[in-house]
């Protein structure tokens, strides 16, 4: 009767779902992929997503305990559980929480992927003890987690942490977002391929990157010509890093925080990325910061499952901050997450 | 024996500095003001002002009794009680928590003008009820206090909260920290004064302005000015709210905040800036946070005893955050502040 107790999390993407079962100390149990067929209601997404894991769960629930539901996805409300309007989803407005609240009597918590990407970091990865720090996810765009004092701060509405839509350049490069210069259209997987364009109009160098066209250039090519010497992509690289070092300076005078944790594809580009963002970063912080605020790259993104993980762990997070509960603690802990909602 | 219960506020100004005690409903029962003699040791300011305050105290102790001692100060850190080499001072790295305490056996703590501003608003003012907003105060600088969820951002060390800090120009006005661009040198007494040079030197219209010097301009002049309808002075305000407004959507971006209060000299020019900030902040919000953020001017700063309100309250925000407590509360949470020195 010893069971195990997990969190089954849940990562949305525009392409495939992943779920997966994870116990408080970030081991994975179990997980699967469906298609999640965003021009779909989001109805149906969960009602496949239960039926296939249901049916395994079967297998399962005489060694491990369900306490738990978390659901990482884009333009997702923390407090209202709700999934907004996010770009590619035909899904419009959708109380992923209810739906849950349908197949499950757990609690459930839903926040987007940068939020998750934080308290993954911190119930297993590089944030585990820290208060202060802002973690960037470099994806096709740019998500911030901004945590202060141990929580995310989500804001008045759940909307707080967009770093990726501060403008960085007035009349700058235009933005999916409507406006114009935000710092994702200059730091992000498509934003450093945007670099390159600009600089091989500027420049005469030669460019193995000459030979691609806007639409097949990926931020994975840009870096593999400039881990093989191409000075275009390398300069790219530099254009980036100063970009984002320099908007995070004036994220540190805003919120002093202990570390900035890079996460995702354009993060293992090592330190192409991380050494130009240390130095512009350390450059223009106010002397009163300097040489306090670490730059690192996310050890939970080394895990194959790092997007189940983080889903999971805002389950965790809320139950017991990484520390083990015990059963009456976890009770009381679940009551008060139930009411939460 | 039923005496009130006050807080000992000390706001110490680089020219003078003022104390007074506040009970927790902002009455004010007792004020007085000493030279703070900014070149001489930071223990004989206090000296000074104990000796002062405990002739006076005598009269008062039977009706009063003193619970803490809230100081408001210029680079003033919560964590460690100190204050750390303000400008005008010649006190280098004080620790004003120990110096007290060599006085009291009572809480005391001390924090920087813009989060005593934001707290006494919390307790006092405009914000009271509101967990998210930021102050900005509009002095010969600018500061800022930041609250999520109900308290002050400190950070990881403390100085969190320094807006008026942010680059907003690359390359662009010379600061007093030593770095370019930084927002206060656009916005703040002294930088809608720059504003008013360049515009003078840019445009052909006449102008009450240019019979002052750089050195006699001040900010209520142009004030005064552009009420009485001088287009330049006018133009000062209008591009200092461009830069406040612009410059509040990045910081909206991070924090998503239900208010901004604007509290000190500048703010008291009511329309003439409120317009202007409110536009540019409005036009440059990502499309979630339009319609959202309110712009407010301080209702704190009304009361001519503001900083010493504002000092008084974070003892009083420490304590019960604005509720009334029984004594037995009162005594466990002073005991709690206690370990927190």
């Amino acid at each position: 009767m010893n069971s195990t107790q997990v969190v089954l999390g849940i990562d949305i993407g525009g392409t495939n779902t992943v779920f997966g079962l994870v116990d408080e100390n970030g081991k994975t149990y179990y997980k699967r992929e469906i298609p999640t067929e965003a021009n779909l209601p989001a109805d149906l997404l969960f009602l496949r997503l239960f039926k296939a894991f249901n049916s395994d769960f079967k297998n399962l629930q005489h060694e491990l305990e369900l306490v738990g539901i978390g659901v990482g996805a884009p333009s997702a409300n923390f407090f209202t559980g709700t999934i907004e309007n996010p770009s590619n989803f035909n899904w419009g407005r959708v109380n992923v929480v209810k739906i849950i609240s349908e197949y499950y009597s757990l609690p459930a918590l839903v926040t987007n992927d940068a939020n998750i990407a934080a308290i993954g970091e911190m119930v297993y990865g590089t944030a585990k003890g820290l208060d202060n720090f802002i973690l960037i996810t470099l994806g096709t765009g740019l998500g911030s987690g901004i945590v202060v004092n141990g929580d995310v701060v989500y804001g008045s509405d759940g909307f707080a942490g967009e770093i990726g839509h501060t403008i960085v350049e007035e009349n700058g490069r235009h933005c999916n977002c409507g406006r114009k210069g935000c710092l994702e259209t200059y730091v992000s997987a498509s934003g450093i391929c945007r670099t390159v364009f600009e600089l091989l109009a500027v420049h005469n160098d030669k460019s193995i990157l000459r030979e691609f066209s806007f639409d097949s250039l990926t931020s994975k090519l840009i870096q593999q010509s400039a881990m093989s010497g191409d000075k275009i992509a390398n300069l790219a690289f530099e254009i980036t890093g100063e970009k984002l070092g320099k908007a995070l300076a004036n994220s540190v005078a805003h919120l002093s925080p202990e570390a900035i944790i890079l996460f995702g594809g354009l993060a293992l580009s090592g330190d192409l990325l991380i050494t130009p963002v240390k130095k512009h970063l350390e450059e223009n912080l106010l002397s009163i910061y300097k040489g306090k605020v670490k730059v690192m790259t996310s050890s939970l993104m080394e895990s194959e499952n790092a997007a189940l993980l983080g889903a999971a762990s805002i389950i965790w997070k809320e139950l017991g901050g990484g520390k083990t509960l015990s059963n009456s603690e976890l009770k009381t802990k679940n009551a008060n997450l139930h009411q939460l909602k």
